[in-house]
């Protein structure tokens, strides 16, 4: 069994720390996998290759996007976090998500993905929880998202909690 | 009886437009009301008076926020705009909206305000409306909000749709 320890409050020791590639990014400590080489890594570098995004969105059959309005989305968004599974020197993109905010109250998360191979992992739920430390430690309070029916209920086992004081999520599209 | 004309296609030449007073703004064109010298404007610019801010949203009942933060929250927000009674040379905040954005796909707006003594003129259907056309402006497509349960209906006639295909919104407070 795979499971993720202490995500919240790592060891010290442990974060933050390289690969043995020398990638840039956040361990993620799971225990009980038997390839020892095998890591999961999250990172809130930027410069993420738009074609691997791609690839991972394509994955879970996601529209495509013009590569242009991503690259301008990921440039504007408050917070971008991917999630890499790292053997020896390899790396491949397995997870993202990102949120807008207006850095002091507010934020919105969107575009939570996970790669369908590495999904029922608890990959997902380490994501978010990765995204909500990230928010809380830049004291952002009010964290938000729009759910699709099928994962209301993954997002409020992490604690999102739906229509609050009947407060409604409301979209509004072009005609 | 107060209403407003075409505030989507203005004609030309009202707006832009600066009121006597020269402050600098879109003049809200207003039919059938007898003192001639009142105009509604609504700006983006940033430089609020904070404490007019704060005025306007006691006004409505609203929790005081650090100002600090309030004011970093309209630095980083994509979209600011207030509204603004204009009597001569005098003028006053009656309204405010403000949005943060990925500059890209999606924008969620958020502190509608509209001052008690301008509720029921259509006003706050005009700010969003303005709001609204801004943020198309910048080929923003995806344009949410978080609408307490006394205005969902209000939002529902500006063309804002509740929970589309089961989407629905969540929210993550700290403990």
């Amino acid at each position: 069994m795979v499971f993720w320890k202490r995500l919240f409050n790592p060891p010290s020791d442990s974060v933050p720390s390289a690969s043995p590639s020398q990638f840039k990014g956040e361990l993620l400590e799971v225990k009980g996998r038997a390839d020892s080489q095998w890591r999961i890594f999250f990172s809130t570098e930027r410069d993420i290759d738009l074609y691997e995004l791609e690839e991972l969105c394509d994955a879970v059959g996601w529209a495509r996007r013009p590569l242009r309005k991503v690259k301008r989305a990921l440039a504007y968004s408050f917070l971008v976090v991917s999630m890499w599974e790292v053997k020896g020197n390899q790396r491949r993109l397995v997870g993202f998500a990102r949120a807008t905010s207006d850095h002091a109250f507010n934020a919105t998360i969107w575009d939570v993905v996970v790669h369908p191979r590495c999904q029922s992992q608890g990959l997902g739920k380490a994501l978010m929880k990765y995204m909500i430390r990230q928010l809380r430690s830049e004291d952002i309070s009010n964290i938000t998202l729009f759910a699709d029916p099928q994962v209301i209920d993954f997002y409020r086992r992490l604690g999102f909690v739906l229509d609050p004081e009947g407060i409604k999520g409301m979209f509004w599209y072009p005609d």
